[in-house]
């Protein structure tokens, strides 16, 4: 498709070209395990023991032989003589005192709990039969020797971390954080702090890169490196431009949603560098068209809207993704689910729409409400929302009681 | 119900005992926006202006009357005269220059967009008729004034940062971190760093301090102290357990799950006030049962299981869940989400019942494959999962293929 201006492409013909002409090439580092929750795993960690490493009780009680309680039962006590926790068993006349987690005596084959016997004096009656291996966790029966613990690519998560704390593993290899550098071009755009009396002349507070960089720094394998607001000049936008290409592996711009201003944002970005490679001048999705992706020296550079709705379905679209993919990530940036569409959705032919839901319990099912609040600068939308209904472009829409499936945001 | 030992009470009833009993005094902190990001908002934020504050393009374009351009085609392109930006549209037969975003002049109604009008000199023609407003994002639209942005009890997200940065908002009042305090008890439980030696002596690398601390982490508006690793003697509990009461809002102790080592850890750290309250010495989840609540010095105290799986879930069933309902979140700690089963799974009587499983995508629906690795001690369990499905204590258990809903880790 062709408007004349921009090529609007697809978001997987995007991430393709993407991935054959950007590279992402992101230091290793060992870190502490503790250090590295939510950072990706950049190689496969094996289990150096079976855990347990032995056999071992599950409960309190006493470890026995099992084959001489077969026939206890409150009516038909067996008694047995007691001693301390020992790691033999003298023969299986006798029972061993044994607390969770400790080793199986030698000679024991299973542990009757406390509530099922009782003592007196040296003597233990067992008032239940337990089968052989009752109560025992078996060597490696958790994890053996030689499996995988953490696979690469997975964003490690505590039970990962609790995982290897178990196995006596301190440090893991994983990708250092993925720098991303961010600027905010568009004269009109201010800080927060200006106060709304901006807005009396003809300017705005700026909602789309504060929304990117708290949004990129949920993802803890992400470093956000903030360069501020640029004003329209095209060489102040090279110069910082520079700057935010060599000291990062992605640069984000965005803002001068304007046609103008775009211009001279790609103008001003795609000067710094004969290297370059214009993968995109749009994007064939709503909101978001107005995307443009370069590789410039190989590193990925994106221009997004200004618009904070476009901006955001952009960053999760297409930076996001293509991040997972680079990193070998095998998650994707956002969880789907199946639900019951409340009401008729519309798509936009040629793209794929986005439409921002409210998704909630209805009796066995969860249904998804459109929120039908269009404008890719309304932010009204995402604050009701937790989810997004993706009409693909090759689809006119979805019907009410339709079931689709919504990325939850 | 009761065993003799311990009356194991539902997780409801111990919910609401500590609704009651239990204090959280918790401060409110006036913190940058960007900072608050996975904070609890302590209050409600209204937007002080109209967001836009007034009429504005949503496109680049020429604001011009609607009316006049009713008959507007290519076969019929309508003429204005084109001036630059301005406030102020001189009469219907003028066109203004409008970039997106830009305030509505006065007198225009409407924006043609670049692409459906030419220009010849300091004439423009209209080639496409625009109704009354198209394309002009209305006053007010996006977010009106006196609307609640941030409800309070909301946890923060970086799309509210964005809304309260549009509306000139920098501060936002939060609930300061609250602060746990963890400690875990149990002679035999060795720090990592220990290696897997301490296996062959009869004693266990820790797995459950480690993924208490690293997912209570994971939520932004905890903080967590840890203190150590402590030996089973009562005066060393106790004066640990002294120092983590005075300085947190909440003290977790974790291991000593054996009855033994439980009473000691119980018996030291009731034993530092007069003040104490024992709401419960177990509760009816499996995993999980060896749960004790007491509330001290009108502080909540945990002593959970030193088995990471029962701990964990009980972190999450009753410690995060009664700290949500004090924070007034409205949100759970884990989402739920409707799936079929792909195997029959059993409850134990009288208990609810945590079976960790594996949802994925099948067909048209999410399928949850139950793991059957029992224990509580089963790390692999928790590293396979990515949900739990609770069977209820008046439930037998849910057939296969049955519809039910699970809980997202």
């Amino acid at each position: 498709m062709s408007t004349g201006r921009y090529d609007y492409i697809e978001v997987s013909k995007a991430l393709n070209m993407l991935a054959e002409q950007a590279r992402l090439s992101i230091d290793i580092v060992d870190l502490d395990i503790e250090s590295s929750v939510g950072l990706v795993a950049a190689e496969n960690v094996f289990s150096p023991i079976d855990l347990p490493p032995f056999d071992r009780s599950a409960v309190d009680g006493y470890a026995v032989c099992s084959e001489v309680v077969s026939s206890a039962s409150p009516n038909n006590p067996v008694p047995l003589k007691l001693i301390d926790y020992s790691d033999k068993l003298p023969s299986c006349d006798y029972a061993v005192q044994i607390s969770t987690g400790a080793r199986m005596p030698l000679g024991a084959d299973a542990v009757v709990m406390l509530e099922d016997a009782y003592r007196e004096g040296d003597t233990v009656y067992i008032l239940r039969s337990v089968p052989k291996y009752g109560n025992v966790s078996r060597k490696g029966e958790d994890i053996k020797e030689g499996e995988i613990v953490v696979e690469k690519g997975t964003i490690i998560r505590p039970v990962h971390v609790a995982a290897l704390s178990a196995l006596g593993i301190t440090k893991v290899k994983v990708f250092r954080k993925i720098r991303i550098g961010l600027v905010s071009t568009g004269s009109e755009v201010m800080p927060p702090q200006q106060g709304i009396e901006v807005y009396k002349k003809g300017m705005i507070l700026d909602s789309t890169a504060i929304l990117l960089r708290s949004t990129l720094s949920s993802f803890r394998f992400i470093e956000v490196n903030w360069y501020g607001f640029v004003k329209d000049h095209e060489e102040e936008i090279k110069s910082v431009a520079e700057k935010a290409l060599k000291e990062n592996d992605i640069v984000i711009f965005t803002g001068g949603t304007g046609p103008s201003n775009t211009d001279k944002t790609f103008k001003a970005v795609s000067s710094i560098s004969n290297d370059i490679k214009v993968l995109s001048r749009g994007l064939a999705i709503r909101p978001g068209r107005p995307t443009t992706i370069l590789v410039i020296n190989g590193k990925p550079v994106f221009l997004l809207s200004g618009f904070p709705v476009a901006a955001y379905i952009a960053l999760y679209e297409i930076v996001l993704r293509f991040i997972y993919t680079a990193l070998g990530i095998k998650d994707q940036p956002l969880i789907e689910v199946p639900v019951r569409l409340s009401k008729r959705v519309f798509g936009s032919v040629g793209y794929d729409t986005y439409i921002r839901a409210k998704v909630t319990r209805c009796g066995d099912e969860l249904c998804a409400e459109p929120l039908f609040l269009h404008g890719s600068g309304v932010l009204r939308s995402l604050l009701e929302a937790n989810s997004l209904i993706v009409v693909p472009r090759n689809v006119e829409g979805y019907e009410k009681g339709e079931r689709i499936w919504v990325k939850l945001l």
